[in-house]
């Protein structure tokens, strides 16, 4: 008889609850969600989710993380940087007013607040790659060398996380055009696209 | 022998109350303060700090709802849009990487995220009347009429906010100096000052 692996047994039972959390997220949305339910899709103990990440914020993180790992974050790159950013910034603003998921970047971003290591953990595995993606398009586009790009693709997301997280105004499509029309004096109006 | 007057000793109690929360929060900052010490410097009951407000959060809201209601929020105006705004965004910039400052706006930040009145209360008491502030400043610089100002501002603000909140770079007067630079290309290169 072969001895089982536990190793591969527990890659198996990690990938299970992780594409549970995934799936309840965007079935019931953040609130809603609990360990027993996600204990119950993947067919895993309660005990083992908590025995490996402590709770429902962690599991949480770590399906949003292993979506940014496994899927394409890049930007399209039609040769039109404009009509790209467009695209780019108005799925953003479409998801920060999408109120199921806005209640999880919330939930979110109080753990990050409260929690050093979380908010590196936050900054470097889910953040850091869109941001990065972004500022490859920007280059890619032509800006002109004397552009930070760190603070151009800041210039970009800042004011839409600025404007869901003080709820200042409303995040609609016309207000995704206009921050890109602003972004593009700053940076693009000398970018060859 | 005259009556005693409730409502202006309640007015005195409340003001002596918002000065020492306020000089407490300079002091040893919000991590440290309790409802105990602002009780003893404002020479006021423990409890009456609870009835009235509720709580810690509460009160140093209140206190700073106070300083922006009774400062002068108005920007400079040199006649040179760029160094007025430089200015501003150095001190903003200076403000949130002072970690005393940045402990308290990190706290009333989870408040807010966690309460959609107390939200709406730092929006509409705390951040507009500083936003505005420079939207009147952007009026004065002759901005073209086809941008829109609340888009301007947070511009202005969101990147600032973004780097703080998100930790994704360092908070210097160099970074204050080359958003200033990429925000006058996208509104001011058209002002007049």
């Amino acid at each position: 008889m072969p001895t089982p692996d536990p190793a591969r047994r527990n890659e198996r039972s990690r990938r299970a609850i992780l594409d549970a959390t995934r799936a309840l997220l965007d079935e019931t949305g953040y609130a809603e969600l609990t360990v027993g339910a996600i204990a119950a899709r993947a067919g895993a103990g309660k005990q083992t989710i908590y025995r490996w990440w402590g709770g429902k914020s962690a599991v949480v993180l770590d399906a949003l993380f292993d979506t940014v790992a496994t899927g394409d974050v890049a930007l399209p790159d039609t040769g039109d940087l404009r009509a790209d950013l467009r695209l780019v910034v108005r799925a953003t603003v479409a998801e920060f007013a999408d109120p199921r998921l806005s209640a999880t970047t919330r939930a979110l971003t109080v753990e990050t607040l409260s929690d050093e290591t979380m908010a590196g953990e936050v900054r470097d595995r889910l953040l850091r790659p869109q941001l990065d993606a972004v500022k490859d398009r920007l280059r890619a586009g032509g800006v002109p060398a004397d552009v930070d790009l760190d603070v151009a693709v800041e210039l970009i997301f800042g004011p839409i996380y600025h404007r869901w997280l003080l709820r200042t105004g409303p995040l609609t499509e016309d207000y995704a055009d206009r921050l890109v029309d602003l972004v593009m004096a700053a940076i693009g109006d000398r970018a060859s696209g």
